[in-house]
């Protein structure tokens, strides 16, 4: 069994608002991160897989389906995107870096189903980071 | 004489447009910071500074004065905002990162006029970084 | 459940030294370390805590009262310290890496109690990196 | 329980090549990896050991052990070498970033058996990054 | 006037050999890189140009045309290739960081003639890590 | 002419007082700085050095010599040291970040004169990062 993680970037505007509150809850609640205009980040996502190493090739999985996955499931759709504006499920969802991680999760974890071709590995990991200095981890629910 | 630089960031969103071109026109151009809905960056923004080391306290200038005209003229205005919305300078002007970089000049420099608290420092280079892997220097006009 | 990460930096001075040794023993075991002058690091510390996302907030815990924690109880009494002299519990613990991180803990681990404003959020971990290459990790006891 | 962590590097070459394949099977599977001249990376080992903090030193292991360990067992027989003909595992697999940290922990691993100078500390993960965007982690075999 | 740089990586094995020198001066003068078997490195590029900005753009060239000629010129020919085996200039020049700078500069340097579309923008720097501890600079010849 | 440039870290404890001044005035002037216990930090040195390529070598200068030279006239007398107590010139110096880069230059410039085993090599710039935030950096006297 082993890890593998890779990494891949993504630059996006998001505020922090949610609309069952006044301006002034938002405000205190959010702080800068309310403002309407919007800010952004380039955001690193790192996905995790595990699984046994395939004796032919030496991989947990191919690394250019990874790529791959994370390029059409993530990069494709986040890349230069407000995402309260752009990604859907940041419609109901306050985009948090926690928030994102689990949107991650739930955008990529199907095609690593049985069947498909991920050699068996298992979505281990969704890690986030926000900054450098801030970063979210999300496992999947039991 | 010795250069002293120091680095600082802000997070903020901004796209690319010309109000004079078509929005084809934007898109070949500018390509994906030609959406309008913006997307956003994790800047640094790196100072530096030149002069005499002065011998009663071994600084170019008190990097305390140094941290703070980067605060007040810089963070303070930039941090968690839209920059095409927000920053009046980028109302006329593509927020590129070279020309985030004659800005954040043109906002700092008087403070190193003399005068001031600058101990005779001169405003050397203002660097912006959009991404680790792509960045802007700009040395003033002669 | 996420897991939410934030790192801070502090500049400290130590050296390690076990009084109940001789000066041969000590710097035997604590090479360069055992310097009685001191030299110090730009330590950086990194916590993560873990809890359920509140649904109003996309939080798992108010990322402001996580940054003052830390900002209180770590980086203002260990910023620009000497650790042996100005941190009471290295008096009678070496100040090494691992040392440092169980500190970290028991000093923060308080404020993550019930009934404190962290939204339920459980410590998980502190991580301490003396340098980019060598960082101790510590979880609490069971 | 202390978990502590060392990195090291190490610029090694090496290509991706199943002997029991065709040229153009090896070519679909592993790209521009399978080129027979080989290219390389600056690789980075990091080796995480899990133990308790002895009171007298505030070590989980003695740190020149654990750099030592590393030193003769990995950087010597890998660095400024060609993996596939020069370290003698390579001969049979591929030297995947996987199969590199199974490697090193099977290298390592008898290092720290009970008897041995480590105060009883256990490896716990071996983790090998063949650029900062790609990394595996190898935990053994329980 | 502003400066703008990119980076870009590519992965290369390399050796260092003077074929009229014996293998005992080779090894001598080369040390560890004198391994005819080769070993590699995760390099980076990085090249600033130097012009005017364009008041339409905001841009002093595009930069999706400096990454394409960053590209085609560099990465194509030696990303995942054996530099001294595969690159031709390297078949008489000692692939040393200070000759793959100066080689990179006398690839890329017609690119940004005047004719090109590259809004009259100047080469002005190649610079070349071979690890992060370690990088040349290229000005070209006056 | 090419510009080659290695760096090296050193571990080192310091503070900033002027003997002249009151406590009062270091501590308004220096701030935390002024602690006498001293406090830390992880800097780095990156030596700049200038010259033609040897045509037989690919070198500026033998790399070895360089990591020599940085060796033994700066890690090993400054690292894990107490600046102000073990180094002589900062007894009279406030060891700022400004001083140390003067303070290596004049260390290791001798070694570049003719005669020695620099090729020609030129010391063209001392850089210190005191973190990665702030650094300075000095070319010697005209």
């Amino acid at each position: 069994m082993v890890f593998m993680s890779r990494r891949a970037e993504f630059s996006a505007s998001h505020y922090y608002h949610n609309p069952q509150w006044t301006h002034e809850e938002n405000a205190r609640v959010f702080g800068k991160c309310a403002n309407l205009n919007g800010h952004g980040h380039n955001y690193v996502v790192e996905v995790t897989v595990a699984g046994n190493v395939d004796p032919r090739t030496g991989f947990v999985m191919d690394l250019k389906t990874l790529k791959d996955i994370i390029a059409v499931e993530i990069i494709e759709p986040f890349d230069h995107r407000h995402l309260n504006k752009e990604v859907p499920e940041f419609k109901q969802l306050v985009p948090t870096t926690e928030n994102i991680a689990a949107v991650v999760w739930q955008r990529i974890a199907p095609r690593f189903a049985s069947g498909t071709n991920c050699n068996g590995a298992k979505l281990y990991r969704v890690r986030i980071y926000e900054t450098p200095d801030l970063f979210a981890d999300y496992y999947g629910e039991a």
